[in-house]
């Protein structure tokens, strides 16, 4: 079976101008021959457009509310703006790139987030699917795809979704075809045993020693959603997981840094 | 040979929501099981939020100076906003469309614009080449292509680029593997004997009655370049060009309303 990667990048790498250029040129080169998604957030340039066109960003719980309003921003930033800069700096590199938002060729289906309590998160999306056949034809005519986290209902309602999960289920979708590695690549180099000592990073967690970690409190408390969604993902047949720092990216597909996360 | 339309739409269209709206219905029906491209140009929403920001826009001779806080503006209303609005409403009507920019899939490949003169258009960009064997494949998977007035010089730099021109070299590139009909749809009819009376549609031009209609000064100077171009056009491939309303736009493709402009 072929490889294929799906790469999450963090709001912080999109950020900084010098990283970002950095970890799309090692993407460019990243795993010859095999597939290659790349998933990005954000980042800050979304909450300074709505600053400066004085739109109040409102927050439940941490969770930003999508309002009309701030879906436009985003659907302006993430799959415009963001989205075509790195398709153009990819191709700048070599690297066939081709950008979509989960609307583009019914990519990602996702529906409206159901009201819950007393909140209503407004144009927020949830996943219903990935089109892992459509985003396999396109991988085989030897494109690379770059995935904007706005999907769309078939309704014509566009959707703000968040990247994690984008990146989680299209890994998912694409273990019918492939082998598929997905990298949660951000500003740190790895899971670590002490949260602020980057030396401390656990190269491999199986569910055994995830388990006993936990019972013994040894990883931070932020880390267990992210990794109890990398074990869901295992268990829908994505092969591993590898969550690392993102200008280390040759590294981490190579199993050479990073914290891999494996059934066995 | 296969027909493909190359469909251009103005920026008044994509301005009125509901006339959009029809339009894109339209669309979603058109050309039973032939090849569909739609270009898009902007509209008022990126001059609007330019001004909300407080960014001048420079013209020179009755022409935008692309500068990069434009482009940027660029970027995310056509690439983002507009596209991606489209492709989600044609989606809702039955449409597999995807959304591109020039950088996708190195779909258009321009250059900044020479200064010429002690003009310098900023980041505005010339067309060099449609990737029309890429369009082919797309098309070939059953998608409609909406692209967006936004291209790349392949070092990284996005570009803005002109609708009729995307729309002029896409409807040549794809000449080569399909019967191609060129429409440029707009608020008008079609061209016009006189210029406020909107019953004055001249149903066909050829060369012939092309030079005749110049000479006798019957058509209107504004049209003579557009007219230019739809014969530039059919030197280059395109089977024919038709000029007319967009609301009307099953009744231009059925050459029953709008000027057809062919070679003979």
């Amino acid at each position: 079976m072929k490889q294929a990667y799906v790469i999450k990048i963090g709001g912080n790498i999109i950020d900084d101008e010098q990283k970002l250029a950095v970890f799309l040129k090692n993407f460019a080169t990243s795993g010859d021959k095999a597939a290659l998604i790349l998933v990005h957030g954000g980042g800050k340039t979304a909450t300074r457009l709505a600053e400066k066109l004085g739109i109040m960003q409102k927050m439940v719980d941490g969770r930003r509310i999508t309002d009309a309003e701030t879906l436009k921003i985003v659907t302006m930033v993430y799959a415009g703006y963001i989205n075509k800069n790195i398709v153009a700096q990819l191709q700048s590199n070599g690297c066939n790139a081709i950008g979509l938002s989960g609307a583009d060729a019914n990519a990602i289906l996702a529906h409206k987030r159901r009201v819950s309590g007393n909140t209503d998160y407004g144009f927020a999306g949830d996943v219903d699917e990935v089109n892992g056949a459509l985003l396999k034809t396109l991988l085989e005519q030897g494109l690379s795809i770059v995935l904007a986290p706005v999907t769309h209902n078939k309704k014509g309602q566009l959707l703000n979704t968040n990247a994690d999960t984008i990146a989680q289920e299209t890994a998912k979708a694409l273990s019918a075809f492939y082998e598929v590695t997905l990298i949660y690549s951000f500003e740190k180099p790895g899971v670590l045993l002490e949260v602020n000592n980057d030396q401390s990073v656990i190269s491999s967690i199986n569910r055994e020693n995830y388990r006993r970690l936990k019972s013994e409190q040894k990883i931070f408390a932020g880390m267990i959603p992210k990794l109890d969604n990398a074990f869901a993902a295992l268990d829908n047949g994505v092969k591993k997981v590898i969550i690392g720092k993102a200008e280390a990216l040759p590294l981490l597909i190579a199993g050479k840094e990073g914290t891999t996360i494996m059934n066995e």
